[in-house]
């Protein structure tokens, strides 16, 4: 069996960013994501109400390089107009380097 | 690009407990959550009925010592009279400093 | 308060599996899991279209050895014929020795 290590990307954000964030990550290097539906409450240090309600969980598996890329771009060109939460950490994919672009 | 380190606490509980739980967390310290509906199947040695049908998972990223006080709360004070699952892991979030109370 | 080293394995797959991989991760020893739908979109290397629409994203944390038996057989009879992405990192869970089967 071949586990691959990868990076996992969490990015949760208003809804009306979802086709804008997937075509962002695409962009980037991703090849594929998951997204779902996700109900928040707001974070201190961003607008009061910015998560409240209905939002956008969209979740990525990439190599390193893919994932700095994704979120040097989210903080650069996201946070100061949007509500956007975004989180990496390391796992460990079967059969990774099938749909991994390095 | 800055990314902090961070826990992402997630809870796993009975659908009654929602509102309960996020006025815990937010208590013991933590600014936001996500939260949204999951499908389960019991857990040997909780009742065994416990996770069937619908329940919630709600999601925070936080300190190390919020998290410690969550965990610890839930440890406490839900695990003897409620179907609860809560785990923890490493995280790094874009600009943390922004949202994470220490 | 005690936590517990666990892993966390998510899979993600054709809603038409659901029933299928759950009843796989019991017989490997998962003591439960949770299961939401997820809209997704392809991957390079797997079928163009396969992770388009609605999916099925299953959780379940596990021992160690649990998990290398999930994801063995997930790499073995599943990608050959299923759009499956499957991954998994450490956790650390409450009261974890209470329903993680060693």
């Amino acid at each position: 069996m071949e586990l691959v290590k990868a990076k996992l990307i969490t990015i949760i954000t208003e809804r009306l960013l979802r086709h804008e964030i997937t075509d962002m990550i695409k962009l980037k290097g991703a090849t594929g994501y998951t997204r779902s539906e996700v109900e928040g409450e707001g974070s201190r240090g961003i607008r009061a109400s910015d998560f409240e309600g209905r939002n956008v969980k969209i979740e990525t598996i990439v190599s390193e390089s893919v994932a700095d890329a994704i979120m040097q771009e989210v903080s650069e060109n996201y946070f100061e107009n949007y509500a956007v939460i975004a989180y990496v950490r390391d796992v460990e994919v079967a059969r990774g380097a099938k749909y991994l672009r390095r």
